[in-house]
């Protein structure tokens, strides 16, 4: 089989966002040409790894040189598409909700936060980061996002996936704690810093160097 | 090779918890055996992929019925020592932090946050959850703790890992959206928000169904 089929291991494209906030940094230290040996030691992976996970996307390693910082970047930022907008809707701002709308490292992925709902009337119609918290039970049938994120506590959780994707958000992040009941056309990805503390901690233990994600 | 050696792979180890909040979740409901099927329902991991997990810790599965919960729990509890407590601080009371100290799901896999630093006079002498902010400068140079939760701003991060460091942490669960540079006897796992994102909308984008983890 061809590696430059298009199907891209779903590992691989893990650790793309790696990459590339490795490359964006090399780019701003004005280098040009990386090892795969540098993007190693900056990023915990492999260098067999990471030159198996190039090697999806065409040839791009100059032998016993390395790697063009500038068409990697490209070629990485072109397949995770983060030179488009891609618009998201956040649910429940509670202090993780408010991280999230607050945070500044979003846009550089292409991501913007359009709208914020909460079901408490203290914070319906006051501002996080210049964006007005909307009740949720005046969220619209139709809303013009792809991206819905879920930092609403667990108990609230399939509710507001349903309400989400009734209003054709088929794209969820989910950081309720729980796994979400959803139809096969909704993508989820769960996150849950409960179990990223257990795995860390495994590896602990175990003093098993686990490769950095 | 035997799959029973000791060696367990870390994507198995990555997706131990999601399978023993899912067996929580059975066993509040009183189900004594489950099938991988209904694993695979609940998680999105293949029912292959459980069975292939499940037989690194040993034959559980009772043909044609299914996994005894009690067991499998109690194998997964151990391995993952959630029934220890095993102590954390957190550096950075910012939204994240704050959402970090407060959240209560943490105790149900054995962690604790015995401690929170901040640099922010206005922050320090506070309480989150009963916990008093401390002065990062304060830190002593010997912690009682094994985990170091990293929550402050990406210029803040790597010297705040030193410190951490320095005072006797191995551990680090980093929110930082940095890399960090830390010595082999360290463990780190990072946690980018963004990255998380990225992943999301790529299978979103391509319609490519990813595994839950």
């Amino acid at each position: 089989m061809s590696k430059k089929s298009n199907k891209i291991p779903e590992p691989t494209i893990s650790r793309l966002p790696v990459y590339l906030s490795c490359l964006y940094e090399l780019k701003n230290n004005d280098v040009a040409i990386v090892s795969s040996e540098e993007i190693s030691t900056r990023t915990g992976i492999k260098a067999s790894q990471f030159r198996k996970d190039m090697s999806y996307f065409g040839e791009f390693g100059i032998q016993g040189l390395g790697y063009p910082i500038t068409q990697l970047l490209e070629r990485i930022s072109n397949i995770l598409q983060v030179n488009k907008l891609h618009k998201a809707v956040l649910v429940g701002v509670g202090h993780l909700g408010q991280a999230l709308a607050r945070y500044n490292g979003f846009s550089k992925w292409g991501f913007k936060i359009e709208h914020l709902y909460d079901s408490d009337p203290g914070k319906i119609g006051t501002e996080v980061n210049g964006i007005v918290i909307e009740d949720i039970n005046d969220m619209p049938d139709s809303l013009k996002a792809s991206i819905g994120i879920i930092s609403v506590p667990a108990e609230h959780a399939q509710k507001t996936a349903h309400k989400l994707i009734k209003s054709g958000i088929t794209a969820l992040l989910n950081f309720s704690g729980v796994q979400l009941n959803t139809g096969k056309e909704v993508i989820v990805r769960t996150v849950d810093l409960s179990h990223e503390l257990a795995i860390l901690n495994y590896f602990h233990l175990t003093r098993q160097k686990p490769k950095k994600k």
